[in-house]
């Protein structure tokens, strides 16, 4: 037993009677005083199995920042439900009394959608719904709990022969339910699509503690409104995702990687289009990297080297992966031979360690561009046609703007996704730096309004793109994000605040 | 000027008189009594530019009646609007009075969600709505209007060397608002998803007139819930969609195709994951065929051979497709020959006259089946695993209970969809044949249920399969899809009684 946990014993009168008016008041809405009211914690760890409920400071510490370490908060305390019904229990009572809770996976988003606000949010952790409830090899298709680590059940759909194909930097952290919420792309996109595109089926506890059964399993499957895709990328505002029946793909077993040298990025743009089509769509990454950004990697890591002979402005990372039954090497050097006119220099990597040295210099420009210090970092895509024209105009005006600054542009642009970054010059005052990064993001957000881009390509809303994403809805979606809210949450308990403002009172 | 478009000129004082008072009265529902009232129509068409509504009984006969001819209705006038504005215009109007509409494509959809019921309801007819307003070669995406036909849009699409990989029978007929209506599937699902894998953005007038314009074309966008997916497959019932953004693949260039022979349905479904694992996923079509259905195209078709040497009681037809640079030929006969413990016997088309009569096989069944007499065609949809235990428990279930009939089965089974079918007897009464069909497919449908199945793979609920739907769907889904309707069609005038019953007064 955890020192802890709550105690409150089933001997306890006091527990007994809050539990009573409890099930007397489930109609009657608290105010907002009311529900941080540390009753309602002996009232809720009374309906669930004795330590569910955590409420020392001490464990809550890891429930209350972020990957990034950037957002934290102070949970209410933490629930550890160990199954869909200890879920519902949980948002039944919090429904009933109007206790705000914040479903939290691996806190791997970013955008501070799951870190509880001010210590009167109950956080709702999926980590114990850990189970690979199912697996088959011939359909393709897995049944996951929502707090499976996502490399965990990568790795189960691998021992049967097939891929689970959501891949990006926090997989050994983020968990199923996460991922869900967020909608998250990652590397795979280009070939896969987002996490949307693997979803057949999930389990959802919805705000009033009603446990929605839609774990299907079908690819075709029209009987009705597809109700699943409401909750996916709702980032814990509409229900909480417990389980999910996902799509698999068969394992990939051959990689093929190349880095090449282009002249601008509309080469880069049309090089991409081409080698879909020569290549018969295998492409599964398409990395445009500014000379810039190479630059940045090459400083930093005296062991990497200039890959090509020639200095280019742009450069394109491609990799083909495939099963067997296919000559993918001849593939790659055939469809980048039918381009030599788009091609100024280029390299096919000739081992798995040559490749792996190629995608070291990606790497090493996202790990070190800030060397340390914040910066601005920005997740935003666009018809992948319009790169060349909105990068053409957005970099030199923030260079103008900006001139102590660095801009950097990269990223999956086989997506049209593009992270376009500014490093603020060393030493600057941490109000001016603020200022400067808050300037930067709204010339790069203003620009993305003139090619119908987006502000958050992967990351989604939560709290941090809030007044950007507020800034840019048009009414008719303000009213219809707003209507789903209500129908679905019109206490406004689940992750109030998160993509919308807070409902009165929250 | 057609002589049966209703034409109340402007000089009208009649025509002037209600539309005041349809301007003052635009909060005030009417009754059912009234909604039929002709003069709607006048102070609609009042509203509209000079022909677009029309009314003679000659002129409404092709929007009364469905593809198959089996489901028809008289519609209380048909608009045909020349862009979003108007649409806009008569859903104003007829959310304001209460007067029910039915958004029509090409009537392909065979549940009878766009046939109008009962004279009362005004058909809304996209067909003057067919721009492509923009195909990009480098984005792979097309924006197009919802009255566009399908393969026009197809065309369209190929002549700037992209797929729009959405095909099936209806495909000359059917209009790209009615397939994201219905959430289209047919032959390319195995690879390239249901429609609803297709659409970037979406634009769509709401019940009460107002245009949401969701018409994004990223492939990456997570601003909040994304939400063009309600109204993807909601059969006309929750908005009128008028245009949409649609992700194009690069066109193929090569198709191989081989029949095999198998000794059971275990067989088939463990060929269908080799073949994908040992093609590196290039298979397009996995069709799987008893022998049965085989002997009903050579016995109706005499140009026919029974392709095989040997007589198996599963065949499979596969396909696979690809761009350049792959020797596709090679990847199916080798990823055959890795399964020579599971093949019977088998062909590979060597030419593609010998794939086309592979694919008549098929095809001269699904045709002639039915020796042009009423019967039971379904289309439902299992785990692809469970479809050998179901077909080994439904076909005698059905061949014990009906032993004068021909029950058949066959289907994509790449995608779990099978249609099972049942043929009664010839010269049977009308009467007796329509208790049998439903007999039977109360028989397929509760085993279907046993395999978390569902009874509608591809085409929807409608009106057709209302009962079915009803009779199977959980509380908890109900009141979410009641939940949607009512927040975006509270007055029930969208395709009333379509999936769910009409509301009250409807």
């Amino acid at each position: 037993m955890h020192s802890s946990q709550i105690d409150w014993s089933a001997g306890d009168d006091k527990t007994r009677l809050l539990d009573l008016i409890a099930l007397l008041d489930d109609d009657c809405a608290m105010t907002r005083a009311e529900a941080s009211d540390p009753a309602h914690l002996a009232a809720l760890a009374a309906r669930l199995p004795h330590g569910t409920l955590l409420d020392a400071q001490a464990d809550l510490d890891r429930y209350s920042r972020d990957w990034s370490g950037d957002h934290y908060g102070r949970p209410l305390a933490v629930a550890r439900p160990a199954n869909t019904a200890e879920v519902a229990t949980i948002l039944r009572y919090c429904s009933a009394h109007n206790v705000p809770v914040v479903p939290q996976g691996g806190l791997t988003g970013l955008v501070g959608a799951a870190v509880p606000e001010d210590g009167r949010e109950l956080v709702i952790s999926l980590e114990r719904m850990h189970a690979v409830r199912l697996l088959s090899a011939i359909d393709f298709t897995m049944i996951v709990e929502a707090g499976c680590v996502l490399e965990d059940a990568k790795r189960a759909a691998e021992a049967a022969g097939c891929l689970l194909p959501i891949s990006f930097g926090a997989q050994g952290s983020c968990r199923i339910g996460g991922i869900i919420a967020t909608n998250a792309g990652g590397f795979n996109v280009l070939h896969y699509g987002m996490t949307r595109a693997r979803v057949l089926g999930l389990e959802v506890v919805l705000a009033d503690g009603r446990i929605w059964n839609g774990l299907r399993r079908l690819r075709k499957d029209n009987r009705g409104v597809d109700l699943k895709q409401m909750f996916i990328g709702s980032e814990g505002t509409l229900g909480v995702v417990t389980a999910a029946a996902l799509q698999l793909a068969p394992k990939p077993e051959q990689v093929e990687t190349a880095l090449v040298g282009l002249r601008s990025t509309q080469d880069a743009m049309a090089l991409y289009a081409h080698m879909r089509r020569a290549s018969s769509d295998l492409v599964t990454a398409f990395e445009l990297l500014l000379r810039d950004c190479l630059d940045v990697s090459l400083s930093h890591d005296p062991t990497l080297a200039d890959p090509l002979a020639q200095i280019c402005p742009v450069y394109a990372l491609i990799e083909l992966s495939c099963g067997g039954g296919i000559a993918l090497r001849d593939v790659l050097e055939n469809a980048l031979a039918g381009a030599a006119d788009l091609i100024a220099d280029g390299v096919v990597a000739a081992s798995e360690a040559q490749s792996a040295r190629l995608w070291r210099l990606r790497e090493t420009m996202v790990e070190c561009q800030g060397n340390g210090a914040p910066y601005l970092r920005t997740d935003v895509s666009l018809p992948i046609s319009s790169i060349p024209d909105f990068l053409a105009e957005t970099l030199p005006h923030l260079r103008e703007r900006f001139p102590s600054s660095r801009a950097l542009a990269y990223g999956h642009v086989g997506d049209g996704n593009i992270h376009l970054n500014l490093i603020p010059p060393p030493g600057i005052d941490p109000l001016a730096r603020t200022a400067l990064l808050h300037a930067a993001e709204t010339v790069i957000f203003d620009g993305l309004d003139r090619y119908d881009g987006s502000i958050s390509a992967e990351h989604g809303i939560g709290r941090l793109k809030q007044a950007a994403f507020l800034e840019r809805i048009d009414p008719v979606s303000l009213s219809l994000a707003q209507g789903l809210k209500h129908m679905l949450d019109p206490g406004g308990v689940l992750s109030p605040g998160r993509i919308l403002p807070a409902v009165e009172g929250r």
